[in-house]
Formats: C-alpha cells, structure tokens, sequence
C-alpha cells in the first residue's frame, strides 16, 4: 500500500464507479525486513480508501463469518468499489512463524510439523462459482473493412498524426480496437479516436501505471488497446511495462515526442533512452516510422502483433516519402536511395531519415555516393538488407535522435556481431544533455543532422 | 495530483512527522487537453491530504490576504505537514485565455495585449528571506579513514553482502554517506548499515519513486545517498532516475538479486533489462562486479563518482578470486586468465565471470586456450584491453544474465564498431522467459554456463 501506482488505481476505480470491484488488503503488520509504517492499523487505511471514494470495511481477516459478511456488504454497495481491510497474521497457524519478523521468504525449518500444526493434509476443496457474466465480451459495431488514411507524397505530417488517423481507421474497421489516453491526447492525436470514439476511450489522466495497468486488464477481456503518451512519461510504467511482457500481455505502446527534435520543451520531455529501455523488454517490438503513410500502414501490422509493441513518433511534420497503400512489414526496411557506386550506407529512422536524405545529396555534389537506409523496424531489424548494405558500399553511419546507448545504433551493431567481415560502423548520437532550442538547431548541436552526417560519412569513406 | 508518486510523498512527509514542510497545490482546473478528474473541487484533494496525515488548507489562489494567511497557518502547524489547496484560474487576468481550455503549451496570439491587460511591464521586484537554519548540512562525526572489509581468496560471498559491509566501512569513515533501503534492506544488505547508523539510515518502504526521491533531496544538501533495492524494482523508479541525471543529481543505486541467477523466484524479481535502462541513462555509471573484495574497492570508487551510479550485485554467493585491497578502477577491467596462445576471449561480469572461468577450465583439457576479461565497468568499458584481446585472440564472446539488447554484450560491441579490422563478437545472453528452477539450471536454461559458453567457444574457434 506503500506505491503509489495503488493510489492510481484507487483513484481511478472510483472515479469510473466500479463498484462491483472488490479489494482485500491482507493487513499482516510485516513487511520483508520488518514492521510496516502502519502495522497492524487498519485506520489509515480505511481513511484513505475513503478520501478517495471507496467503501472501506475493517475485519478480522482470520473470522470466516466476518469475511462473509463483508463480502455480503461489499455486494450491496452499489455506488462505489470497496476495500475490505482484513488484520492477520503472517503465518498464521504455526507458532514457531506466527507474527514473527525475519520469515520471509524463507523456508521452514520443519514443513511437516507445520503441515500437522495447520490440521495435517485434508485435501479441502473448494468449488468457486462462475461469473455470471457472458463468456465473450462485448464488442462495438464494426465495418471489418480497414480504409487507412493516406498522405500526398511532397506534403509534410507528423508521425504522431498519423498514428491518430490511422487509429480512428482501425477503430472504424475493428470492434475491438480500444484507446488509452495518459491526458495528453491532443499531442499524440488519440484525441481523434477520442472524438470518433467516445465510448472505446479511456482517459487515465497522468497517472502512466494505471494507463498501462488499464490496457493489460483490457487485452485480458480480449480487446486491442492502443495507449499512446509521451515517450518520456511511459519511463514512470516501466516496471508495469516490464511485467506485462513477462504476463505475455499483447498491448500497443505509442511514445510521442520523441528525441531532441521535439526542440523548445527541454530534455524533461524528450524520450532519449525510450528505444533503449523498449528494446530490453522481453519479447517486444520497437518501431519508430519516418513517414506518415508508413506509420499507418504499420499500424496495420501492429494490430494483430502479440506481446508488447512500442511505436515511437515525432512531433514534428516530415516529408511524405512513400506513397499511400505502400505495405510495410514489420521486420522491413526501406532502401531509399541506392546506386551500384554506393561506398557509405547511411541507416537512420524517423526524424533522422530525412537529416539522413539531406546528408546524401550534400555528398552526392561532392561526387559521394551514398546509400540510405529507413530502418523504421529497430526490432526485429532487417538484418538481410543491412548485412547486404554493409557488403556492397563497405562502411556504413547509423543516426538516432536518442542516447548512444541500446537505441538504432546498437541493434544495427547487433547484426553484423559475428560476421567475420564487417563494415567500420559509426554511431551518431545524442551525446549532450540537451536544453532549449529549435528543432532544427537541437538536431545540429546534437551532432545528427545532415551537415553531421555528412561530415561523419567524408571521415569515413 | 493524479499520479501515484504524488501520494508516496504524502505519505512519507507525514509519516517522518516532516511539519516543516508545505505544499501547495495550484487546483486550477484544467489540465492539457480538458478538465482534470475533479476540476475545481478542492473537497477530494483536502480529504486525501487530511487521510495521507496531513494539515490542508483550501483557499482562493488569487486571494493575497488568503495566502498569507494559509501559510501562517502552516508555520504553526508543528505536528504534519500542510498542504494548502489554491483555486486558481488557467490563464488568469488575460481574458482571451483565461480558465479556457485548448491552450494548454501554447503561445498567446497577441503577447503584447496580454501584457499590458496584466498591468504592462512593471519590473516588480520581491526579496525573499534566506532560510534561517546554517547553510551546512548536518555531518555525523566519522574517522576520516576508510577500512574497506576483506574476504578471504578461495572463500564464497556475495556482492550484495560485500555491498552492505563496505556500506558500513563507508559509513565509519565518512560522515556524509547516507543509506536508504525500499524495505528489502536484509536481500540488499543495507540492513548493515542500518544497524551501525540508525541515525542516517532512511526506510523508504516499498516506494521506490520516493527512495530515489529521498536520493536526490539529500544530495541536494551536500549528503552521499546510497540506495538499493532489487534491481528489477528499481524500473518502478526509471522515471526519476532520468529525471535525476537531467537535474544532474549524484546517487548512487545499487540493485540485487539481478539476472536469472536468482534461481527459484520467478522472471518478476529478476532484473533482466536494469543494464539497458541504466546504460541509457545520461552521464550514468553501470558497474557489474564479480567478487566481493572488488565490490568493496568499487564502493570506495562510487563514493565520489559524479551523476547517476548504478552497481548490479548478485544474490549467489560467488568465490573470491581477487586479493584484499586489490584497487579496481571505473572504467577498467580485468584479465584474469591470459596466454599467448588464446584464440578465443570470454568476457563476462558478475556471476558469468565465473561460467566463463569454468569455460575456460573445460576448453584447456581440449586444447583450445581462453583468455577471460572480467569486465565489471560496463559504463565506461575498458575499450583498449578489449581491443587488445580482439586483436590478439581473434575472436570475443560476451555471456551476460540480462536480455540480449542494450547490456554487456552491446557495450562491447560499440567498442570495436568503427574499428576497420573487428574480431567475429559472439552475445550469449538470456534469450527465454525464464520460470522457477535453482541458480545453475536456470544459468544452463538460459544458454549461459559453462558448458554452452564452451560450446559457443568451439563453434567460434
């Protein structure tokens, strides 16, 4: 009761009136190392519970007819959820433990003398009824047709409006396609489904755990929830993020302004370790789109993606490169400039593709040629057309608008790990902590910006 | 107010009996994209102060004569903090926004008209009170002289336990180091310094945010924090500990029980992803030690170490291979076994230092000869004894217990990344969802012993 993310919770059962949820605090006086802050005081408890709108009910948790009975009330409260206090005893039944400190998680001396102590093995068993709710959840009218939003190749949108539209298309397409918002919708455009959507919408305000923890009790009931913030906040649901993966939850992670380029806002807001802490985490995809009609069309893909998918978007608008209903699988890459005279591949994703672009032609006028890269999937990762890159223009420039560290740069190292010949690889990253400027001259004072690569890709051919 | 850190910090405050402390809530209503859950209703926010223990005050924010006497109010409140609530209007004395949502971040259209609506440019100027307590913090009386604890060559114990006696050591020799523990102080082995300091030992309970949070509060006053917890509860606090190096903030966070290794408790106690997160934390230190009296030589290393120190210790007890005060650098690495015939190079850390030894022991009585690095500083790595080993052995393998992406391996691999001749970098790490087994079947069903470590090693040669 200590962590916070209990407080989230508590505060957002109440506020969506969930009172056919009931919690039981088992309140044993121990913790790990010794007593906690309130022992066995079920006063502050039920103070809390209360101040943020739940019923609390104070029992004996080791009186079978006073656990009855509290659960009989907690029926009967039909206004809000309820919390049921219930005092024990840690290891109870079994003196040589029975609130005592210094147990935890350690095995008993002598099992089976406790196991007589507790009335010896009795085989009790227990028939629990089934919910009375229908098996299958409910799922919103749908047209089952999936019509993506598209972008005129030459105009410029960001990532992260595309990720709104492209969400709305599905929403419309799929009845199971929920959206969660961390309140900050109108940035990372979930508003939009927010707005199409009102009824599959779930506002957790800034309270990123519960977000997290809404979207896994979603996926469990079998729906497809879409949770987008910024990348920067989804670091406060890291642990929840971490244990959904190891609960094999399939839920999508969208993580908007991303990077210096977000420009003004300072480094409190830009997510520069998010590809990093999102790669480590087990069984997870990582995209980071670098053009709008490529982040739709990926959003295809994700829906139906198990385990935990992070999409990273820009805040500001890019170029439209690819035209629209160009399928893009995840695992892909794009080779968006190549000649047979390439002697520098340059490997880059999202806002850094298009510094990337600039760099090749500042090249190209130096009689440089050079091939680039859009490696919007950092995992998996194209490994077949990296290692080909790296055979045929023989050194290759990765650029991230993240730390140096575990981001586009490490996953593109990865690839070529156990080859015997490799091409000398340069990593370009952000490396200083950055403060406040423009886009454009945060993306020039953090070393990743075309006159930078192109400076990196001269040093290196 | 919606997030759950919020409320660890109430209940800290007021359990430490912090009276001197008073915070203020500016309740004005909306938050970026519309109301917030409870809007203008002070009501909900003064009863959680009031259930969390303390004093609140709800006033009009606007009103000069009401805050003046809101905070009288709080200098006589001497037994609980005190939180005054303020109901103010977003946007207040400009009409075109005021209490208007939609313009949450954004720049005014006319700033001129808002100025001179405000009052127009008045250079106010307010002095403020110094604080009247001494300007240096409290230092407990210390010996000035640093008896680091020893451990017998050939002997077992755990660098968690080495952690917690140079703790100690630390503690006696220095009167500015400080321990805080997240209710797990008997696994980290803070517990010791507990005992020995009571008196600037901080229980945080099992509230990691506000652990880091007390961290960062002390250093700010010239103290030398030490925190732990297991390594997989500190994602819980990844927020603030990117917070904390942005703020350039000096802590040191150390996390057991980290990798597989930690046997029978389940993939939710084991940190796997600690050194991705905390290698991608800016300006961060990420140490791994092997052996205890190293742990101890790096602790008197950290002491001083500026911005984010993160130290991985081990639940297994391993052998001591390393003499007693043998100095172990940040930034260094050690050959343990070296011949001139090596043609092959395991470099590990922590507990698959000692796999890869095992390693090397199993491919002697084949004829292939292993050189191992122990490689504890993973951030900054020792690049030229790794480059040197490269070049001499032709080939590397990294073994690590932590997910393949952003860890031991990666940090590796980013030393020989440019390098236009690179020796084939084999990653063994942990590739599955581990379940429940003893320490050495989950180091073999992870691929990660010495036995897939010699295998590895054959395939490679």
């Amino acid at each position: 009761m200590a962590e916070g993310s209990i407080w989230e919770a508590f505060e957002s059962a109440a506020f969506h009136s969930l009172a056919n949820l009931t919690a039981i605090v088992d309140v044993n006086r121990l913790g790990q190392t010794g007593e906690t802050m309130h022992g066995w005081d079920l006063e502050p408890f039920a103070r809390r519970g209360q101040a943020f709108g739940w019923h609390a009910i104070e029992i004996d948790g080791h009186d079978l007819g006073a656990i009855d009975q509290a659960y009989a009330e907690a029926l009967v409260t039909t206004d809000r959820p309820t919390v049921i206090l219930a005092r024990t005893e840690k290891g109870h039944g079994v003196a040589v433990v029975a609130n005592k400190n210094g147990f935890h998680g350690k095995p008993l001396a002598d099992p089976e003398a406790a196991i007589a102590e507790l009335g010896g093995l009795r085989n009790i068993s227990v028939s629990v009824p089934a919910p009375n709710g229908p098996a299958t959840p409910h799922r919103f009218p749908a047209s089952g047709e999936l019509h993506l939003p598209s972008y005129e190749v030459g105009t410029k949108e960001a990532t992260r409006k595309a990720y709104g539209d492209a969400l709305v298309a599905l929403g419309a397409a799929r009845g199971d396609v929920v959206a969660l918002d961390g309140e900050v919708g109108n940035s990372t455009y979930s508003e939009e489904f927010a707005t199409a959507y009102p009824e599959r919408f779930i506002q957790s305000y800034i309270a990123e755990q519960q977000m997290v923890a809404n979207a896994i009790g979603l996926q469990v009931r079998g729906w497809r929830p879409f949770a987008a913030t910024f990348a920067a906040f989804l670091s406060r649901a890291y642990d929840f993020v971490r244990m959904a993966a190891i609960s094999r939850a399939d839920i999508v992670l969208t993580g908007s302004h991303a990077g210096v380029s977000i420009g003004e806002d300072g480094p409190s807001q830009m997510a520069l370790e998010d590809l990093a802490s999102m790669r480590a985490v087990f069984g997870s995809t990582v995209l980071y789109p670098s053009d709008p009609n490529q982040t739709a069309a990926l959003m295809a893909e994700v829906v139906d993606r198990r385990g935990i998918v992070f999409l990273r978007t820009t805040r500001e608008k890019l170029p439209v490169l690819y035209p629209p209903g160009e399928p893009f699988a995840i695992g892909g890459s794009r080779v968006v400039r190549a000649t047979d005279a390439d002697v520098v591949t340059l490997v880059a994703a999202g806002i850094t593709l298009h510094e990337a672009l600039a760099a090749a032609l500042l090249l190209a006028e130096e009689g440089i040629a050079a091939r680039v890269i859009d490696c919007y999937s950092i995992k998996p990762i194209d490994a077949a057309t990296l290692r080909a890159a790296g055979v045929e223009t023989g050194a290759i420039i990765t650029v991230e608008d993240h730390w140096p560290e575990g981001g586009l740069g490490d996953a593109v190292l990865e690839v070529f790990a156990a080859d015997a010949d490799r091409p000398p690889i340069v990593k370009l990253a952000v490396r200083h902590l950055p403060g406040s400027a423009t886009p454009s001259e945060q993306l020039a004072l953090a070393g990743i910006d075309a006159a930078h690569i192109a400076a990196a890709a001269r040093d290196l051919v």
